[in-house]
């Protein structure tokens, strides 16, 4: 994963970043200023908790790449997917069955980031997301994935169902996890494997289960509905870390 | 878990008991009420996300329960704390070994309501925490548990490693989650049984580490340090559900 700063520069276009919900770690205002526009800025990146810098008109020339900055420059954090095949290329430099966790319409980034922490740690390989619907790539997401970001390769697709058909003519099979399926310490986990978890408050979706090969469940013995997204995603696949550690031995 | 309703009324009360980190769910302020401390009282609640309402005099007269609000009735929640005794009461009227999560200063109200509501789908009888340093029982942590703070009983309690002495005695054997130890999989985990979770930075204090009958491991197989805590509590506590369910059979 790379992280590179973007500046965006003039008073719409940061207005524009943040009512657009995209990241931004800080921003660059002229000292004084104090019109509508500007308080409106400030507003949002108190919400956001952006850290604000009033500087003088000096130092916003200088850090300036357009020069018509308006009196506000803001810094904006932009972090680069990979491709499908980086993920499978990992997987083949290591000598190691692919093992890909999918996430199938994840909404909060602080799970967005433990997911992609756990898959580090699992052993898997990469984590693929969909383009629409779900959380992208943000400071967020990289705070809560504790650094897995910089080793773990994220893969933004236009189209789950398709890419899962693309993976399958490539050996992988997939399970994905649902509360209907049979308990998975009682499945075969091992092999070229694709985790599917689904979105937090409804689960897989129709089209992309009916495309799994196989349902796994995580037994529920309690009152309440569900386990939260990131702590099933972490059930699950040390089910998997267990079951290929077991077939090493 | 019972969750009672406490007014605060008046504006020292009201701005202190923000500034102490309580959660208000609710502020009642008087319509057209504009000045220092009022002010205050809607700045904090704005930040905390509180729902603010604003009232006439006759409304917040009939809310009064003290007379003396000065135009500002705050509305907190309290949750209230099982005993452990509880918790054992609980194993023994299912006829079950008991299965108790100790949280050794979880600081992150989100992690502590996922361990909750993790502990209530593992089937554990109920979680125990300290009093101190660590996060206590919130509308954060009720809204993360998802509903399971209504049915896993939660006790607080001074002494950790008293209480873990005392549950010894009553023939509980305790596991802490600890990179240095054997890796879970490969140890018993049935039987009677209370499984440590330590602090999301530092992980489980010396002291009650030294308290503990073994310490288990989460097999790490990628470049980072650890899981999140919730994650890590998750995994820990299906490996115990899965031992269960093997010797069940």
């Amino acid at each position: 994963m790379e992280e590179i700063q973007q500046k965006i520069e003039g008073r719409n276009p940061v207005i524009e970043a943040f009512r657009s919900g995209r990241t931004i770690d800080k921003v660059f205002i002229l000292d004084g200023c104090q019109d509508g526009p500007i308080r409106t800025i400030v507003r949002e990146a108190r919400k956001q908790k952006s850290i604000i810098s009033f500087v003088t008109k000096e130092r916003l020339d200088q850090l300036s790449e357009t020069h018509r900055h308006q009196g506000v420059i803001a810094m904006c954090a932009v972090y680069s997917y990979a491709e499908v095949d980086d993920i499978l290329e990992k997987a083949r430099s290591k000598g190691e069955d692919p093992f890909i966790i999918l996430l199938d319409g994840i909404e909060d980034p602080h799970n967005l980031g433990a997911i992609i922490r756990t898959a580090n740690l699992a052993g898997a390989h990469g984590v693929i997301i969909p383009k629409h619907r779900a959380a992208g790539l943000t400071a967020v997401v990289a705070r809560a994935s504790a650094g897995a970001l910089n080793y773990t390769p994220v893969a933004k697709v236009t189209n789950l169902a398709a890419t899962i058909e693309d993976l399958k003519k490539q050996g992988l099979w997939f399970v994905c996890a649902d509360m209907g399926g049979e308990v998975m310490y009682r499945q075969n986990l091992t092999g070229p494997i694709g985790l599917v978890i689904g979105n937090e408050g409804d689960g897989v979706s129709r089209m992309i289960r009916e495309k799994c090969d196989l349902t796994a469940s995580i037994p529920m013995r309690g009152d309440i509905d569900s386990l939260n997204a990131s702590v099933a995603a972490g059930v699950l696949a040390f089910e998997i870390v267990r079951q290929r550690m077991a077939r090493e031995k």
